[in-house]
């Protein structure tokens, strides 16, 4: 638990690559066993890389753009608050919060939101 | 993990008590085995109440405000971005997460936050 990451820098690449990239671009972000609960309290908990692509396939098809609005770190872990804008017709604003392993890749994300964080565009 | 808290009451109140109670009375709120990192990467983890109530009682002396900034809930857990004003002097805005018992006690709790969010006014 000693070693230091950039969590900042690996946030803001992981925000980036839900933007731009594909579904196999953010589950390469990931740890190959790594935990995804998204959204928290939804009752569905996807383990292992595997999995978690199958997550993001949803947004492969939308225009997506993120955008970072409040970020803190500890340690090896980061939480932060960021708004994901969807086909210009919605906008997300969830907290997430994420634990990376040495190499900075992301073992555990849990996003916390509801339908009341999600506004019409 | 089926029952439902109002996890917004929940952090209310434990941000009212933390600006006008005592160390006892914010300890109360945690469950008798509940954990405590503040700050998340410190290196150090308060491991029941009576752990918790001493993390605490460095504030006793202090007059304190709080203020809720943005709050997210999943389930029985929670996570929100809130200020905490020291004595006119010091003003910090952490991000927590919390998850809460059944009888809405909080059984953990992780503090993200770092010199870069204290702001001295």
């Amino acid at each position: 638990m000693t070693y230091v990451v950039d969590t900042e820098a690996l946030v803001k690449r992981y925000l980036d690559t839900v933007a731009n990239g594909t579904s196999a671009d953010v589950a390469a972000l990931y740890a190959e066993d790594a935990t995804l609960e998204d959204p928290v309290g939804g009752g569905q908990m996807h383990i292992g890389r595997h999995a978690i692509e199958g997550f993001y396939q949803a947004m492969d098809a939308a225009d997506l753009t993120t955008e970072l609005l409040t970020f803190r770190s500890g340690g090896h872990e980061a939480a932060f608050v960021f708004a994901i804008n969807v086909g210009g017709a919605m906008r997300i604003e969830p907290i997430e919060v994420m634990s990376f392993d040495r190499d900075g890749q992301i073992t555990a994300m849990k996003a916390y939101w509801s339908q009341d964080n999600v506004t019409m565009l």
